[in-house]
């Protein structure tokens, strides 16, 4: 642990800590664990009212990148440190939107290192409305570190969290960015400011949305329609995040990276949306490109 | 169209002919479709009452194979025909088996030419009885082609069905075979005997299980199961399947490719099962190497 996974730690818990009270005072199952080749994270795991599964999840782990991890980063191999905290909360109401956040470092012991992170909002029901408030507030993040920061990011967003054999968007998007490391690369400080204040940004962009949908009323057809918003996204997750595949094939901690999928989901063959329904209009702002702002 | 497309015409028409009666003469919905770039398939689903979900599909599609894939086939690039059936049936009851079936012929312009296929089993509760019927009837269509095809089939079903991040395999397993060619390379006649042998027999193996188990009574506890499970098939399917893969990220059909997806499955963060439980005991039997002869 350093200074850099003593923070996401205090995140983690910070985070934890708005998300139970929002939800009516639901505590987290707490769950620590050990990686047996170095380091471990501690999952924390919300089974809540208006958030129906949620992750919040840190992790530190340290070891060797071998030649084929090494050559996948296009670094040379040696001894590595990644630290992070991943969000993915799926909501009960069908119009509250699904969320997830992501901020890590990442060094080797050549001196090699970097930042990533992101952000991107799912909604089963896309409200205009709230994709601009989404938005807005990561860009009001994004520019008071760097005006570049929120084009670049929202773009790269856009082409991460999209489905090619849906021609889909996940959701509508928000930032995505990756071995951020700051123009003088010796100033470690202010890119950590960033992932700091994306960071601390989460609370305020999710919670506003959450409150104002979760007693929401809905029918059976909006909640058989979040069953198939859902399924999109486990195909997201286990086709194409890379994230998660890297997890996947390198024996990582199945619980931890599988937490992000949904508590339930349903595939119909064929699935077909009423013209000018609100599904309708949903499928049809899945695209990369909106300028929400 | 040739004689190999037309017999797996008739195959899916007659196994579709089956089950509809078989689940109480519920007609299966029928979806032509071509594909662009050449051929085009036929995709056949069921909505039932004891087949919750099902899909029979049939294709028969030509074009150019790329340098890529043909590099993944480890193949000199050309003009390619390929054809087959796929099969994978959800039954309501938690009590009755998930099945799978593949039959496949592929020839390359240059005169290579293969048959692949499988067939196994993924209960959601294992029963040793079900098992045994369903290895048995496997072998005796094996042996009557080649006395080595069972254990060599039945071991390679065992590597291909496992899901690594998991540690399980995906069910009890059956056969499965990739490049089939006679040992007299002219004599296509006896592996296509072997692979017609194999898709009829598709019935006999499933419908018995399902007609023992459909009517079940069964509780909240094992429908929640059967859910988990289904949660596991989905990322066999996503996560490790080949053919699932190559068809998502070479354009192939979407909807007749995730056909295999299950109407309704769930994902618990460390879901546990009772010690002594049939739960535990199918996780207990969800192992390579078991003989259940």
């Amino acid at each position: 642990m350093n200074d850099i996974s003593n923070y996401f730690k205090s995140l983690q818990e910070d985070i934890c800590q708005q998300l139970s009270i929002a939800d009516g005072d639901t505590p987290f199952l707490v769950d620590d664990w050990k990686r047996p080749e170095g380091g471990g994270g501690t999952s924390m795991v919300l089974t809540g009212k208006k958030i129906e599964k949620g992750g919040v999840m840190f992790s530190a782990v340290e070891g060797v990148l071998n030649e084929k991890a090494a050559k996948g980063l296009n670094i040379p191999a040696g001894d590595f440190f990644a630290t992070g905290v991943s969000i993915v909360l799926h909501p009960s109401n069908p119009f509250s939107p699904i969320i997830h956040m992501n901020v890590r470092y990442f060094e080797m012991d050549n001196g090699l290192w970097w930042f990533g992170g992101g952000i991107d909002l799912t909604p089963h029901y896309i409200d205009p409305e709230d994709a601009i408030f989404f938005h807005s507030g990561l860009k009001k993040v994004c520019d008071l570190h760097d005006p570049s920061f929120y084009p670049t990011f929202k773009s790269w967003a856009d082409d991460y969290f999209f489905l090619p054999h849906r021609k889909e968007t996940r959701g509508v998007g928000g930032i995505f960015f990756d071995r951020l490391v700051a123009a003088k690369k010796e100033d470690k400080e202010s890119s950590f400011d960033f992932v700091k204040a994306v960071g601390e940004s989460f609370c305020s962009l999710y919670i506003p949305l959450l409150q104002r949908t979760y007693d929401r009323p809905f029918n059976d057809l909006n909640k058989k329609w979040q069953y198939v918003r859902r399924g999109r996204y486990v195909e997201f997750n286990l086709v194409w995040d890379k994230g998660t595949k890297f997890g996947l094939e390198t024996n990582g901690r199945t619980e931890s990276i599988l937490v992000s999928m949904p508590p339930m989901a349903s595939w119909e063959y064929d699935h077909q949306v009423e013209t000018g329904s609100p599904e309708e209009f949903t499928l049809s702002h899945l695209k990369k490109g909106i300028n929400w702002i």
